[in-house]
């Protein structure tokens, strides 16, 4: 029996298609599904024919078959004002957008709940709407990890997950390394009273970039206490710079845990009349365009959020195609020197 | 009969939670899908359920019933590159799912494919994934307004969408008033020898813009054939901003398409060893949060994406509910004056 549309005329089915078309049932399918495998000829066939006959596929029961759903949810459990201003998490959401190009994979992007926090987006997850998740900008009291680990789902953190307990596939930079980085380099240019403006201390890379900042420090026998906990965004930033220079003031070289921070941080020092980098030295860390804007422009700590997204989406295409990948997978930060230190 | 799960266990139902949950039905279901109407004491004791129970609940089999799949797709028809380093479409994005986050809707994020255009991307839309669509960011060429009509899903377009003969609901900025402000602020300013750096004449926001600095020029009684095309990136619009100084040195006056652009022609000015505003005023557009990262910062014209995204979002969740929302909806520019002009 045919199934009948709203408008009471009988639904084309997908054989209706194939002998429009002159093509098999299995390529009629391959083509509408977006496979690889069908000719450029075939493919426009079946897509006329699609067309003539309003053919409307019916993935809903094909899912009800293969309980597959094409689609990879991008996990980012941050209010939205956070996702869009940094364009460290925008990059990411990209990046797994591109590693999924040539898959029939889709992206499914979970944000926080303005009135909810994760509790809607946690249901999401459990409700079988998606076939793996790539969590981002996650932090250690979210209990999203606990919940992901529950749902068995194919997963990959990009940043290792905080909540104890917890044993799941991450890619992460080193972001130690990073803070290294970023102490060497303001030390080599002459810093002699070092200060930190540091991201939210719930933040794997926010702890581990203050984590090798101090160690580089108390290895060049220098104070490391004069730390400030900003949250990775842009104008909060600027108004600890300001406390960071008043009570301060003989602060010569600021590490910024991220470029929004450091622009702040940069806009507190012109506003007190001092110049960067002759008062004073500072490095972000992302080397995000931003970093190109400023005046002078930022040195900075390299952060590859398309490759790390990209690693961390062929850990989940790996799990579903039943592979035990090798994880975590952890990358090296590089110095980008240009002017601000 | 049961359904059994992989393992062999038989699966547990609807109708188990309910009963551990001591709940209805009714609420069990209401509960797992997030709906709004269950109290927080339900809806704990249902969650609780879930998990002792390990209930695992089938959206294909709902899905087949009512057709709805409690998605919205937003279609960037943009490689992936431009998409994250243009604040606007991200603060378009994170906006649709501000708007969203109090229903049942999740946001799909459907980009253009870097190796398959936007073939794969039609496909997906045209595979009853989604129960409705916003389009941010779109080209005359993309074919794309033409793919979706013949869906007809509920959709808004972000921008007027500039394929002949397509007639869907949009919201829109006056970009011809917001060109004129920049004109207008740079007359003001003293500005007499005038000269843009446009974005890409196939987007409808780039097209307008240059028509109403254009006309307002026109009416002003000065020249406005000086004008480079950009694509609203920041380091070609830098390299535009090089020829412009070169081969216009009399230009004292720069209106840039997007704040992006801005930065590019401001550093390529500050190459040139011309002081901003001193030697040329720069009005950039889209007040982003790089127009306060520069030295000076960019006087900009608004383009409130949150505000945009936001009611694109209601238009469509207005077809889906069965009204006939009236549009186009035209919001008003303003100009934010800082320090570039």
């Amino acid at each position: 029996m045919k199934e009948h549309d709203h408008a009471g005329r009988p639904r084309a089915t997908l054989e209706d298609v194939a002998r429009e078309a002159g093509v098999s049932r299995a390529t009629a399918s391959r083509a509408i599904r977006g496979g690889d495998l069908v000719s450029s000829a075939n493919r426009e066939a079946v897509q006329e024919a699609v067309e003539r006959l309003g053919y409307v596929p019916n993935p809903a029961a094909r899912s009800l078959v293969t309980r597959q759903t094409d689609t990879i949810a991008v996990v980012v459990p941050e209010h939205d004002d956070r996702i869009f201003s940094d364009p460290f998490i925008g990059r990411t959401i990209a990046g797994v957008g591109e590693a999924l190009a040539d898959t029939p994979q889709q992206v499914v992007l979970l944000m926080r709940s303005r009135s909810r926090g994760n509790e809607q987006l946690a249901a999401y997850l459990r409700g079988g709407h998606v076939d793996g998740i790539v969590v981002v900008s996650h932090h250690r009291d979210d209990h999203l990890a606990r919940e992901i680990a529950r749902s068995q789902l194919p997963t990959a953190f990009i940043g290792r997950p905080l909540e104890d307990g917890i044993d799941l596939p991450y890619v992460d930079l080193d972001n130690v390394a990073g803070g290294r980085l970023a102490a060497e380099r303001l030390l080599a240019s002459g810093m002699r009273h070092p200060a930190t403006v540091t991201g939210p201390q719930d933040m794997v890379a926010a702890i581990d970039r203050l984590a090798g900042w101090g160690e580089a420090l108390r290895a060049a026998g220098l104070d490391d206490s004069v730390r400030y906990e900003g949250d990775f965004t842009m104008l909060p930033a600027q108004e600890l710079g300001r406390r960071l220079f008043e009570e301060h003031p003989e602060v010569d070289g600021v590490f910024a845990a991220n470029d929004l921070i450091a622009v702040g941080v940069m806009n507190a020092a012109r506003e007190r009349g001092l110049r960067v980098p002759g008062d004073v030295r500072i490095v972000g860390f992302d080397d995000t365009p931003l970093g190109m804007s400023t005046h002078p422009q930022l040195t900075s700590i390299t952060n590859p959020a398309g490759e790390l997204a990209r690693i961390a989406t062929q850990l989940v295409l790996d799990q579903l195609a039943g592979e035990r990948p090798a994880w975590p997978v952890i990358l090296t930060p590089e110095l980008v020197a240009r002017e601000s230190a």
